[in-house]
C-alpha cells in the first residue's frame, strides 16, 4: 500500500490546546531551516530569550523553551530541583496536580498533598497549614491555571507563602502564560513552566521555561546528579547561553523555535496586557452566550479561567456525538473533559489567537444549532 | 526596543545535521494544526507508524516517534530498558558512545566500557570478550552510525552477539536510518532510536524508536518505575496505539509530525534501496573530488559512512574561518570537529535531501575556491 501525503482541514480549535494559530506563525515555522549552531539562529536564540522574558515578566538569564512539550517542561523543573529525600508539598486540584506528584516521586522526592476540589483554587490557608506540619519541605508546587478544570488559583499569594518560609515554588503555568496576568519577578516564583500551544498560540512542542537565581542556586548545590541528561539544565544553559561559544548539547528544534519566536513577536507588539484583556473580553461574550444557552460553568466566577471555560453537559446528551457533529460540520474543536470531570463536562478554550470575536460566535451559534 | 520576524536566509546544510530538507517536507510542516486526538490525526499517526515500521524494517508493534529530539529517544530507549544495578556493556567510538554511558548512568545502571579509537568502527572481538567477562551484563548498547566520526559499525554482527548470549541490544541509528542499510527484524536489534534531522530530511525535534518484544517483556517485567514520566514508554504507548480510544499523555508535536510523515512518505515513493545507494553515489562523488583536492579520510573505506564525511583539515588553516567564509559567501554550512577531533576536522554531512549532486559540486568547487 502506498501511502500519501497528509492534507489536514483547516480546523478552528476551541479545546483545551492545541490552540489556533496565526498564519504568521504557521509561515515562520516553514521558513528555511539553519543549522542549529548558526550564528543567525544564535542570534535569533537571544532575541527568543529576551520575548520569553517579557511573556514571563522576569528579569531571570535562564529563561530558554525546553525542546519538548509541556509535560517535559514539567519534569525539567522537577529533575532539576527535586534531591532524592526532598520534600514536596503538592497542591491537586485537577490532572496536572497529580502529574506533579508523579513527577516528584519518580524524582525520589516526598509528596506531600494538598487536596481541592476540581473546579477550585488550591487553597491558601490549607497549603499554609501543610507547610506548618511540614517545617521541613523544600518546595511548594501547584498549577496556576488548571487546564483540566478552568480553575485559576492565586498564584502571587501561594508565592509569598513559599518565600516567607524558605521554600523554593515550582509553578505549572502552561494555560496561564499570555492569558491571564502572570509575574514571575513580582511574585516571587521560582521555576515556572508553559507549553507553547497554548495562550502563546504556537504549535505544540515546546515548553518555555524560567528558572529563578533561588532555583539554580539550589541545582547548583545538588550532592546528587540530575537523572535525566535530556533535561539536565546545567548541560542545556551551554548551549542557551555564554558569550563566547555555544556548545552542542542536542539539536535544537530549528523550526519550531522560529515559530515560538514569531507567536512572541506577536505577542510582544499587541502587548501583554492587551492581550490579557482581550482573553477577558472574548470570555464575557462567550459566558453571555453561554449562559443564555442554559449552560453552566463548573469554576466560579472569582476564580475562573478566561480562556478555559469549562462547563456542563445538559442530561441525557450524548457528548461525544455532539463533539463529533461540531467538527463534522463546523470544522469546530472543542474540548472533552478530563480526569473526574470526563463526560460531565466540555472545555471551550479561547487561547491565543483563538481568542477572536468570530470564534466565540461560530462556537455559540453551533451549540445552539446542535440542541434546537 | 521592538523585535522582528527572524528571516533565516536559504542555507545549504552538508553539516552532520539538520540536514538539507525537501520543500514538500517544509510545506507540510506549515499544514494547519488539528488536535492531537482529532480523528484525522490519529490515523495520520497510524500510517506514521506503517512508515516507521518501513524505514527500519521492522514489523514492531511499538514503533513511534518520541516528541523530542535525538537525545531524548535515546533516554527514552535507556530509561525504559535499564534498571537500577543492570549492567550495560558500552561501546564507545566516539562522543554518542560516551553519551550512552552518562545515560546508563543516570538510570542507576553499570556501564561497562569498551573502548575503541574514534574513527573505527566498534570492534565485535572486544565486545565478546566483555561479555565473555561479565556473564551477568543484560544489554549491549552500541552506535550504528558514529556521527562525530562518521564511522560505520557492524550492527549486525553485533546484534547476533547479543542474542548469542541472551542480551537486549540498544542501538543509536540516529545517523544510519534512511542512510543505510539498517535492518532491525533480519539483525534481532531490540530499542532502536533515530533522529528525525538527519537521512530523513526531515525538521529536527523528533525521535523515531522501536522496541522489539522482547524490549516490552524487559519493561514489562520491571520491578522498579521508569523515572521519567514523560520518557514512560508504558504511559506514551496509550496514545500512540490501541484500536478504541486513545488515552491523553502529552500533547503530541502535531506539525513536526506532519513533516515526519511527509519525509518518510517521500522516502517510501523513492525506496530504501535506492536512498542507500544514492547515499553512496553522492558519497563516492564527493569523495573522488576531495581526493583530488587533496584531503584525506578520518575513517578507512571500508566502515566510511556514506552520509557523513569526516576529513582532516590541512595544516596552518583557520578552521573556523573557513567555514564561516562558506557560510557567508556560499549559504554553505559543512560541520566542524566534535570532541577529540575538534579542530583537526570538518564533517561534510550528504544526508537525506542533501544527498544530490548539486550540494557536492558546490562544495567541492566552495572548498576549492578557499584554498586556491
Amino acid at each position: 500500500m502506498t501511502i500519501q501525503s497528509f492534507i489536514p482541514p483547516r480546523r478552528i480549535l476551541m479545546g483545551p490546546g492545541p490552540s489556533d494559530i496565526s498564519p504568521q506563525v504557521l509561515q515562520a515555522l516553514s521558513r528555511p531551516t539553519v543549522g542549529h549552531l548558526d550564528p543567525l539562529f544564535i542570534s535569533m536564540m537571544d532575541e527568543l530569550k529576551q520575548l520569553l522574558k517579557y511573556a514571563f515578566q522576569t528579569e531571570n538569564e535562564f529563561t530558554i523553551a525546553v525542546s519538548a512539550p509541556g509535560s517535559a517542561g514539567m519534569e525539567a523543573c522537577f529533575v532539576n530541583l527535586v534531591e532524592p529525600g526532598d520534600k514536596v508539598i503538592v497542591c491537586r486540584n485537577g490532572v496536572f496536580g497529580e502529574r506533579m506528584r508523579e513527577n516528584v516521586i519518580r524524582a525520589g522526592g516526598v509528596a506531600v498533598l494538598v487536596d481541592d476540589e476540581w473546579g477550585k483554587p488550591v487553597s491558601t490557608a490549607k497549603v499554609e497549614q501543610a507547610i506548618k506540619e511540614n517545617p521541613d519541605a523544600k518546595i511548594l508546587a501547584f498549577v496556576h491555571a488548571e487546564t483540566s478544570t478552568g480553575a485559576l488559583s492565586d498564584a502571587q499569594a501561594l508565592g509569598q507563602l513559599a518565600k516567607q518560609h524558605g521554600m523554593l515554588t515550582i509553578v505549572d503555568a502552561v494555560t496561564s502564560l499570555g492569558g491571564v496576568p502572570l509575574k514571575v519577578d513580582e511574585w516571587q516564583l521560582d521555576a515556572v513552566y508553559a507549553g507553547s500551544q497554548k495562550c502563546l498560540s504556537c504549535v505544540p512542542g515546546l515548553a518555555p521555561v524560567t528558572f529563578s537565581p533561588s532555583a539554580i542556586e539550589k541545582i547548583q548545590a545538588r550532592t546528587t546528579p540530575i537523572q535525566s541528561w535530556f533535561l539536565d539544565q546545567s548541560l542545556v544553559l551551554g548551549y542557551w547561553s555564554g558569550e563566547g561559544k555555544r556548545s552542542y548539547h542536542h539539536t535544537a528544534p530549528v523550526n519550531s523555535l522560529y515559530a515560538l519566536h514569531e507567536s512572541l513577536v506577536l505577542l510582544q507588539n499587541e502587548g501583554l496586557e492587551n492581550a490579557w484583556q482581550r482573553h477577558q473580553r472574548m470570555h464575557e461574550k462567550l459566558r453571555d452566550g453561554l449562559e443564555k444557552l442554559g449552560f453552566e460553568f463548573v469554576v466560579e466566577m472569582p476564580y475562573r479561567l478566561p480562556q478555559l471555560n469549562a462547563i456542563y453537559i445538559p442530561q441525557g446528551i450524548d457528548e461525544a456525538q455532539v463533539r463529533a457533529h461540531l467538527l463534522e460540520t463546523y470544522n469546530l474543536e472543542i474540548g472533552a473533559g478530563l480526569g473526574v470531570l470526563a463526560g460531565k463536562t466540555w472545555r471551550i478554550g479561547l487561547m491565543g489567537y483563538g481568542a477572536r470575536a468570530e470564534n466565540v460566535s461560530l462556537c455559540l451559534k453551533a451549540l445552539e444549532d446542535a440542541f434546537v
